[in-house]
């Protein structure tokens, strides 16, 4: 048996987000039946861990066990060709049995691109969230803002319900926001993310960004562990799974 | 009467180009659609030009006469409220009643995006063209072979056939390449262009970057006149009509 790692990059639009369900397209579920079709085995892949419904991936990460004796690598075309173009397998490589893409997961990127224009944008339309008050940014009051989550924190106020985890505590290494020309992306790199944290603490520096919460309240905010306290759960297509390291 | 400019951008994806036809969608029809249900008038709508079936747009201008008395700048919010949202209305003014977008345009900036990395992208796809030799491609021989179409020549051998044009020169102010992560995107500024020109200009310095076309040859086969000498046509929907100038 081989354990073979893949690399994904998926425009999420088309689909109720990464994990295979019943009566609605999923990116597991494709790329299991793409696997199908070059393999006749019905594997079960493993992925970093979901995406929303909308969401997008630059660099997810999933793993499946195979007999196949395809070369490591040439599952990369091997899998595009029977794929639709808005999932893409990037790298295809051979690990040690052990290997397993949620459980050895270290770290995360996430981006969060923020449009500011006047009017929403025609063109990558679905992969940013326009924001109607982006006129009233500044990258330098959302960097201050930032700064705040950095750190291990309890973000319970910070996830949304429907998940169940065994403890709410996760770590922030960076958040780095890069300007464009009517963009802010933001980006988050963690040790992991709770359910919708990243989206949550988005629209929590938006926030602040537009003078709703005081930055100098973000700690008391944090410490309440209280959803209400922090902002609104920013919309899932403006979120990019950018990496994740092992 | 009023003469109403707007500056539209659209991702064209969906659409059989700019221009108006029987049993297939188009930009114009969309936006006279849109026009209609806020004045209830039929206007027509004059483009800068024509755009191909897939091609993109972030600058295209048009301009109609109207007796609505809608306020100039109001029509961006009214028409965009009709709109779906791959056509966005980003700028709208009265100018005099002898505007005309298309032969009052004075220059347009064109711009083609090639994906050169080893995988097509699965985000952005509808909007670069995925060239499959992308790894032999540098921007510097690209940009060596853009300057022979740097000045006033006969395009001739550079336009598809199915136009009638009385003249095929045209001048090209500038053609600048611009490197991002994966892709290589190139401007090209030029008082006008003919059907596919910048299309098949792209196809041909693309074939100078891998060396299937001389670069000393380039002027010959401009001056040659002949299509077959050139590139080939490269796909529209790597095209965008950047911007027109008055």
């Amino acid at each position: 048996m081989r354990n073979i790692k893949l690399t994904i990059e998926y425009d999420g639009t088309n689909y109720n987000g990464w994990q295979i369900q019943k009566n609605a397209p999923s990116i597991q579920e494709e790329i299991q039946k793409a696997i199908f079709q070059i393999t006749k085995e019905k594997v079960t892949l493993i992925g970093s861990g979901r995406t929303d419904a909308g969401a997008h991936a630059k660099g997810q990460v999933a793993n499946f066990i195979t007999k196949s004796i395809i070369p490591e690598d040439k599952f990369v075309n091997a899998l595009n060709s029977q794929l639709k173009g808005d999932i893409v397998i990037k790298h295809s490589e051979e690990k040690p049995i052990e290997f397993h893409s949620r459980y050895d997961a270290k770290s995360k990127i996430y981006s969060y691109t923020i449009h500011k224009g006047p009017v929403p944008p025609a063109i990558t339309r679905q992969y940013v969230y326009h924001y109607r008050y982006g006129n009233l940014l500044c990258k330098e009051d959302l960097e201050k803002a930032a700064k705040n989550f950095i750190g291990t924190f309890d973000f319970k106020g910070f996830m949304s319900t429907g998940s169940s985890v065994k403890s709410t505590i996760r770590t922030i290494y960076d958040i780095n926001i890069v300007e464009g020309e009517e963009v802010l992306k933001i980006f988050y790199h963690g040790s992991g993310f709770l359910y919708n944290m990243v989206r949550i603490i988005t629209g929590t520096i938006l926030n602040v960004g537009i003078g709703k919460i005081d930055l100098e309240s973000i700690p008391t905010i944090i410490k309440s562990r209280e959803r209400e306290r922090a902002g609104q759960t920013v919309p899932a297509h403006g979120l990019c799974l950018e990496k994740v390291y092992y």
